[in-house]
């Protein structure tokens, strides 16, 4: 695997001078994401592509080469990948389609491809797939364009749940490590994938999109050793019988019933979203915030409406809304001023300042009786992003949520980002991925017993 | 009603010199908005605010004012409103807070000012509120700043879901009509509300967010009404026991069974969401798009992953993603190049063109049995938003969802945001705005049979 995150070199097969044609973006992406290993693009019929030299054949390539990534037509890829034994490459990603997902002459040609494959000692992700990102290399070779390095690793049956998962992970500053869109997966599949992500240190958090496994037992073992350790979120498409009949049609893959999903998921200690932003939050809430030590949460907000709403969706998601000691009550009371409503949710009403969040969460983080603090800011209040970064490091989880703040919100949004904080614009989301964190450890105190 | 979203002048009573404050923000936004009728800043010890000339008092303005936004402290605002009554306006909203929500002393107060109100001849909004909007009059009497006049409009208990929806509104160029805070609405509520937005043609749809509610029936009866001729969605705070008791907290009101509430909204034929952003996408949906004729909806994606995740909420929520007979294949096949999969969802896979969206758009939307097409383009697709706009023509509802892009779906969005054509970040959202409109569609024909 090693090969295909840390590769020393890159060739791309089926470079091309045209811009927005595959061969043409993916090359830029390389270039533009600062991989810093050689790039050699491919091309019999160019003499440079985006200033590059190019060559005839990945056999003509002088330097050290690791990684192929393969964008020619499907009916040369068994050739390109038996040059790529020749040359020593051992990992190549095929971007071209044309294979087993458009009927038996693609499966044959699929057929052909995974035997040279392992004549020729190159392992294959893919073909017809959006390709890999590996942001600590800073290697991006698939579209659209993500730098930023970060703690999320990707295992997506669909380039798209890949792709945004990568351009939302940049937008906000929390980043991906390592992302995978699987395509057809002749060779590696998900399971080896996870297995690899259980060593990788860089692999914080596991996000996994699939619609059906190949072998469910080896699946599940491989993702649950990756749980003891790492959260594993999973978004599974084919839910419904009609979902997985088009999941049958997608990647060939038989969705199977979604009970018996549902209940190896939680016996492997996954995490289950149902949305891809729901995969999004969860992840992004497991990868960069501390664990709850248990399910006793507390509401501060300068909006008493969107206090209720979390209250309801933690409550129902398994978190506790904690009742106020008096003691904590008295804290706070000597602290804040008396329109609050000293309750939980701590309500500091629409005159809420920054200070009064600063004074709530170091009296409410201090507190042995409470896990977690849900932060929600319904007014502009500039500042509270240093505020809430530095109640972070007291090693609670913080949960800060904005929204209604305008272009003052966003200027703390963007600080947030900066400082690789996570927030969520909406409380219901915000409490959703407090209590997927709640989850987590939860299953992993029980391990550790 | 009419001079609370149309008067001849506003006078903010309690106008400040300092940024920050809210008599100073308030006002700079009523300016900001371009507000044409005449702006009185109150404040005995101003000349000035902002560049207008100040009033000591409301009685001291030499114009036709209708409307007045108070922001002194508690105490005052008594005497404020006997001033209003004097000179002759009708409408107040008072944002001040420390009446009912801080105890028995704000409760008293908050009576007299219900009676000064009456012998006055003054409707009050608030008091403790964020304001209102009323964005065909350019007035934007809260915070933040909002301008862009649409067709939403909103009565929200919480100021906070009223600022989040008028903001989010804005950014993706939708707009609002009317907003209005209720506060602790000593006097004007949510049915009235809705008694004047029934009747109101700048009004397409009505946001609401409530805890609980006064007089039940009546709510019941004017929401009913409304729902006959506009879709009305509602947010409710409160659904668990703990979120009902932080609802009694936050505006005394009881939230009461949820099950009672829903059973009661479905027979009235409101639209019920589950968070913030569910509110703002039916509402965005159901008032920027034509309704789906019955529940038959077509999947159009380049995405085969979140065609399955689209198709699975569809399943979910009562729509039918129908068989394409094999004449509509036909003559997709005629159109469309052969590595698609001419099923429901239509996956034009990953080599997805602007063209191929506008063909398979083209034929799709022609066919009888087909009442909806959810568009999913999870991939850069330049002048995709020109392509939703020419079939949204049609008549028939294009939901347009993107994700995965980079920086030409950011392109994308901001020209759909300039054609005020609604998108969906997540195929799951997407899929649920359209069951939403759906489930309006249906019973509102229901109604006129």
């Amino acid at each position: 695997m090693k090969e295909f995150f840390q590769p020393r070199g890159v060739a791309v097969v089926g470079a091309s001078r045209e811009p927005g044609k595959l061969g043409h973006e993916i090359l830029r992406n390389i270039i533009d994401a600062g991989f810093e290993g050689g790039i050699y693009p491919i091309n019999p019929k160019a003499d440079e592509v985006l200033g590059l030299k190019c060559y005839p054949s990945v056999t003509q390539i002088p330097g050290e080469v690791d990684l192929a990534i393969i964008v020619v037509p499907a009916k040369f890829v068994n050739r390109v990948i038996e040059e790529c034994g020749q040359k020593g490459i051992k990992a190549a990603v095929i971007i071209s389609g044309g294979f087993r997902e458009v009927g038996p002459d693609g499966e044959k040609l699929e057929q052909e491809l995974v035997k040279t494959a392992k004549k020729s000692n190159v392992r294959v992700i893919g073909p017809n797939c959006q390709g890999i990102n590996s942001m600590p290399a800073r290697l991006c070779a698939s579209w659209p364009l993500v730098k930023l390095s970060g703690p999320i690793s990707v295992v997506s049956q669909s380039g798209t749940v890949f792709a945004a998962l990568g351009c939302w992970a940049e937008d906000e500053g929390i980043g991906t490590s390592k992302q995978v869109a699987l395509g057809n997966k002749c060779d590696v599949d998900e399971t080896e994938l996870l297995e690899y992500f259980a060593d990788d240190d860089q692999t914080k958090v596991v996000a996994l999109y699939i619609e059906g496994v190949r072998d469910g037992r080896r699946f599940l073992e491989a993702a649950g050793k990756v749980a003891q350790n790492k959260p594993v979120v999973v978004l599974k498409g084919g839910r419904t019988e009609k979902g997985a009949e088009a999941a049958q049609s997608h990647t060939r893959t038989l969705a199977g019933l979604d009970q018996v999903f549902d209940t190896a998921f939680k016996q492997a200690g996954l995490i289950r979203a149902y949305s891809v932003e729901e995969l999004y939050d969860y992840c992004k809430a497991l990868a960069m915030l501390p664990l709850p030590r248990g399910p006793r949460t507390v509401i501060i907000t300068s909006s008493g409406g969107c206090g209720i709403l979390a209250t309801d969706t933690c409550e129902e998601s398994g978190l506790e809304v904690v009742d106020l000691s008096s003691a904590t009550v008295d804290r706070l009371k000597e602290k804040l001023p008396p329109q609050c409503i000293f309750k939980n949710p701590l309500d500091l009403t629409g005159s809420a300042t920054t200070q009064m969040y600063d004074d709530a969460l170091e009296i409410l983080l201090g507190e042995e009786g409470v896990d977690s603090v849900l932060a929600i800011v319904g007014d502009p209040m500039p500042g509270i992003a240093e505020v809430v970064e530095k109640h972070l490091k007291k090693g609670k989880p913080v949960i800060a949520v904005m929204l209604g703040g305008g272009r003052a919100e966003e200027e703390e949004k963007r600080k947030l980002a900066e400082k690789r904080i996570p927030v969520f614009s909406d409380p219901v989301r915000g409490a959703k991925a407090l209590a997927a964190m709640y989850r987590y450890a939860k299953r992993k105190n029980l391990n550790q017993q």
